[in-house]
């Protein structure tokens, strides 16, 4: 890209700094505005506490940080989960293996996630970061990017650039002057439920630190129409979240309230999480809203493009949100990588194709909510079961689970949607042979077993 | 409502000096703010050409001018439209009748309407209306409004109501404050036209100002997958709107490029507009967008609602824009006439049934454009006489066309959807019953010459 000498990068997250990184490493000069402060300077305190549901970084997320050679030294900070744990009401625990090859998501922590990807942004020359800058419009004929600065609030700055890239969040700003540029078709829709931070702390038995619960999976305590889940992080800790409707929430107005849920619903949470702990918690952290963002289309000519949360953002029960914003950025940088003389006809390939993508999982997002909470069915289970076998032993048919799809590969989400639709299909249809047969044999037998006491009795 | 003093209402446009006017006229005290000028110090000056299509006056919207008493005043200065006028490509000019009953559509100037209701509701000692005031942010707990006055725009003032109403169109802020406060589904979606406006100028005969075509019609001049229209004016002009893909508009570069266009599609346009003014107008006048927006609330808790474009904003191929906007007022008020001691009562029940009413009306609209278009499909044509003629001599069937229902009834916009939905079925069930007849006798007297021929040739 010959022609192109600088970008903007509106947002410092995940997606940001990883951005800078992809553009930074092939050469281009690279701004990166953060409105917050530096998190690094932050790291061990406490200020995001309550405010973040952790990641689940899997296969696609990873192929990208592969592509900028730091998949392993951010997997050695990560930890392993294998399946989701499934807590009864009883206290009952059963795991569920997430792939029959024994793959597995890792538990990471966003902020630490964040701060190494931006350490290796700094080490770069042509990366300079800016932080406590809040971008507020933008110019994307100029290139203009102002923004204020929060040690001088009154006065707004500009910065001039040849592209920009709004990674800024569900409320992203660059979305924002996009609509009022262009015809941007929009839909955000929130889920009757809310979330609700909570922390397991680590035990102490015998002078050392365990961990309360297996720290090698998901652990779910599904409810049907709400669940409460947990994560593990390296210091031993568990970080959890309680996704319930937001009437339910409204109903919780004083401790007692809150013990009677737990105590019907969670008793074994109580002890995990600490009578008092859980009582601040609940009422300390923020109640959070659930929302599906779409739009399109993502980019502005030549001149602008937006990725991650600000183009798509999803419900996290897929653990995806992350993990599709680094998709986006690994697709984005080899379509403009390939198209190295016209910017604009890469954009349009990425916001085309990417939109069909993201959308489907948007989609499989919500769907997975139902899943997760209800995950007891049991003719759920059966397919699962059957459909793991056909996949482990018969390879050849092509059976692939949705979550291995989803998790596993790098296939584009919207064929991995469309093969799923026809999976099911297959199943149901094998499900209903085996039940005739079943149903058949038994007949057989039963019949056998009526004329041989006939024959005995009249004998 | 004993406990509330003093609305704010955001927004002058038509329903916004309707609402002052509902609210006015029963003892409210009401402060309107409106971030344009006064626009009755410039009704005879040509600042709006080119920037609105002109509005067609329908039940919805003469019911609830009929409640204050200005329905009769207002259709005196309106121009009844019977039907459609479809011009053909040769020029031939085909009348299709709104209603077997003769009942019509009303042609009226947004500016005149406007100006009209605001002088009515300056009339009222307690309506205070203020211009040059841009309302930036909302408090809803608080009921404070505030905004910037055009001549002092470095000040932020505020005042301090009891409720506020939201009356602020399309790109409402009084929505975008709502958004902040609670969590607002919201969808905008655009379709791929765009429309520019024109006008047909009146013509002079023997000194006497005459319409250049008749002006008791709608005329459209249909061509699939664009179209034109004109609307009368009491000034015997006619504003004409183009509606037309962007990538259409996108092509016509220069002069050329639009007289080819008519030449080929409008001819007749080309003599009743003037070349001249033809091409100063399609390049001076803006090219808009065409914008479908759905939300859900319409309000917060007791403190503030919605309604009009800022709560629903619909295409403008069924003419219901302002008729539902004005639909919207009255029903409102009849809630909150009806609930005075519980406002948010009356708020939920308003936004409820609201919203499946709007969004009813947001998706006919859309269905029109494709009607409005192509309004030459004999499939349609068939059904539409068939209709006509159930409604007209069999009225105890209870079929109604869906345009009576939508332009001359009051019944719900999503009641009067399902119905016509039931009725297609219906009628596709009497048309193939009726070829089935059809066929049959024609197969019977075949068959009987067939016989008879045999029977001749055999004697």
């Amino acid at each position: 890209m010959e022609n192109i000498k600088k970008i903007a990068i509106v947002g410092g997250g995940p997606v940001g700094a990883l951005s800078a990184l992809f553009f930074g490493k092939n050469g281009w000069e690279v701004e990166l505005y953060e409105r917050r402060h530096d998190i690094r300077n932050s790291l061990n305190d406490n200020l995001s506490a309550g405010k973040s549901i952790n990641l689940a970084l899997s296969e696609r997320g990873i192929e990208s940080l592969r592509h900028i050679g730091l998949d392993k030294v951010i997997l050695e900070n990560a930890i392993p989960m294998y399946g989701r744990m499934i807590h009864s009401r009883e206290g009952k625990q059963t795991r569920r293996k997430y792939d029959v090859y024994g793959r597995y998501i890792n538990s990471i922590d966003r902020k630490w996630l964040t701060a190494k990807l931006l350490n290796e942004a700094e080490k770069l020359s042509n990366v300079k970061l800016f932080f406590d800058c809040k971008v507020v419009d933008c110019d994307f004929d100029t290139g203009t990017v102002w923004f204020r600065r929060s040690h001088d609030i009154n006065n707004l700055v500009k910065t001039n650039v040849d592209f920009i890239i709004g990674c800024d969040g569900v409320y992203s700003t660059v979305r924002q002057s996009l609509e009022k540029k262009i015809t941007v078709d929009f839909e955000k829709k929130y889920i009757d439920s809310m979330w609700c931070e909570f922390s397991i702390p680590a035990l102490i038995k015998n002078e050392e630190i365990h961990y309360a619960i297996d720290p090698n999976y998901l652990h779910i305590w599904p409810r049907k129409t709400f669940m409460f889940i947990a994560l593990p992080n390296t210091n031993k800790t568990f970080t959890c979240t309680l996704f319930m409707p937001k009437t339910m929430f409204e109903k919780i107005e004083t401790e007692h309230d809150l013990l009677e849920l737990f105590e019907q619903n969670f008793p074994d949470l109580i002890n995990l999480i600490g009578h008092n702990e859980l009582v601040k918690q609940f009422f300390t952290n923020p109640k959070s809203p659930l929302v599906t963002i779409k739009c399109k289309p993502h980019f502005y000519k030549s001149k602008c493009v937006i990725i991650g949360d600000a183009s798509h953002c999803m419900v996290p029960f897929y653990g995806q949100g992350m993990n599709c914003g680094f998709e986006d950025v690994r697709l984005l940088y080899q379509l403009i990588n390939s198209n190295s003389t016209n910017l604009e006809k890469a954009l349009i390939n990425y916001s085309n194709t990417r939109y069909v993508d993201v959308v489907a999982m948007c989609d499989l997002a919500l769907h997975n909510w139902e899943d997760m909470r209800t995950s007891i069915s049991q003719g759920y289970a059966i397919k699962k079961i059957i459909e793991d076998f056909l996949y482990l032993r018969f390879p050849l048919l092509g059976i692939v689970p949705l979550y291995t799809m989803i998790s596993f590969s790098n296939i584009r989400y919207s064929l991995a949607l469309e093969k799923w639709k026809r999976q099911r299909k297959i199943l149901d249809f094998l499900i209903y042979m085996g039940g005739i047969g079943t149903f058949g044999s038994i007949m057989y037998f039963a019949t056998r077993i009526i004329f041989k006491s006939m024959k005995f009795l009249t004998n």
